[in-house]
């Protein structure tokens, strides 16, 4: 189960704040006063931190480990929608809008998380213009991973969407190496990049025989990273 | 060219707030705040509102019309990441960042824009926390849009990606319609939702063969929105 703690002054928050690039420019006070406000929890492997239909009254930073955001199809299906690398927020949609999540979160891997209650939310946002338009533009660099990722989607050929794909987890790898552990399954990476199973299966095999890239369970290991780009379709 | 005003009380700014549903609950005196310092213009179709790489100091919220956000893919073309429709924000990214775009924003019809000024923005959310929260909501709202969009592009199957995409148009319309115009050409279509332009015609033909749906240039009437609905694969 979650355990979330009061942590204020605990010495383990500011990783929470000091992980979101934004807020790394936030000036002492300010930064203190979001400090103030966060309350941090681990989650263990495959735990639930809210479900799509819930409500909440709680924004959430990633500050460790990688969650999966997915909503269920109408076949009842689990459909992974995006993921999530320490330093995205999530929950705000609820939480600002006051209506039900849009989508499940549930922790792909361990994962350390800091929460803010609404109320001292919009306190800080009261308090600290500054702030608001820190987290602003915070939101405005979700929306652009959400784009970014939206035009791996569509590309045509699912080697390219693959070859896209684990450029953008080695991208996210922490610490940054090109030799990393997907964060999902291989069964769930199909579904994320619009592919069969059995189509990344050949294609990763593809990538192995080419000496492009070595798959060995969830551990990637990049050996040709031009390749793998010009493959991506980068220059 | 373009044309930007200055609409501080010509009567025809309102609209920009009123299309955007969570301003439509600002305070009598945190609207008119915000409208003081909007300015409106209007874009012909296929005119050039920005380009990936430029550098911004304005905030774009959209009346009227649709926004392609469009980015160059390496080889050249250009590619549709996300359409935008009345009431969404864009060019924020570059504002708050202070970034070049992310993306190139083109109008695909006739489009009416309201942009607010950096400095005049900043001074907004200094001057009315509440406004920051609303602004903070309508991004958030945008998000969920672009995890929606996303979640159209992983289905497997191109004809639930079309169906889909065809409902998303038609919710999208205004006035809400069974008959409305694709907002882009079919060839863009095809490229939004990752398929090839053949196959697009093919399943379009499929659709009015069926009686699903009738397609004449670029537009579409849906006469059996049960059947879309089921071929989208929606309950």
């Amino acid at each position: 189960m979650a355990c979330l703690l009061h942590s204020n002054g605990a010495g383990q928050l500011p990783s929470c704040l000091s992980r979101v690039p934004v807020f790394s420019q936030l000036r002492p006070e300010e930064f203190e006063l979001l400090h103030s406000v966060m309350r941090s929890g681990h989650y263990g492997k495959g735990e639930n931190i809210f479900k799509e239909g819930d409500r909440s009254d709680s924004l959430f930073v990633l500050s460790r480990g990688v969650i999966k955001l997915t909503k269920l199809e109408d076949n009842g299906k689990e459909h992974i929608i995006r993921l999530l690398f320490p330093g995205d927020f999530f929950g705000q949609f609820s939480l600002l809008q006051e209506k039900p999540h849009y989508a499940s979160a549930d922790a792909a891997d361990e994962a350390d998380i800091c929460r803010i209650y609404r109320a001292d939310f919009l306190e800080v946002l009261r308090r600290s213009p500054d702030t608001a338009a820190r987290f602003m533009s915070a939101l405005s660099g979700q929306l652009e991973e959400a784009d970014s990722w939206a035009a791996v989607l569509t590309l045509l050929e699912a080697d390219r969407r693959l070859a896209k794909m684990l450029l953008y987890f080695r991208n996210k790898s922490v610490p940054f190496s090109n030799e990393f552990n997907l964060p999902v399954s291989k069964k769930e990476l199909a579904g994320v990049i619009g592919a069969t199973p059995e189509t990344i299966s050949r294609k990763l095999g593809q990538l192995s025989k080419g000496g492009i890239a070595v798959v060995r369970g969830r551990k990637i290991r990049i050996l040709d990273e031009a390749k793998l780009r010009s493959l991506a379709g980068e220059a």
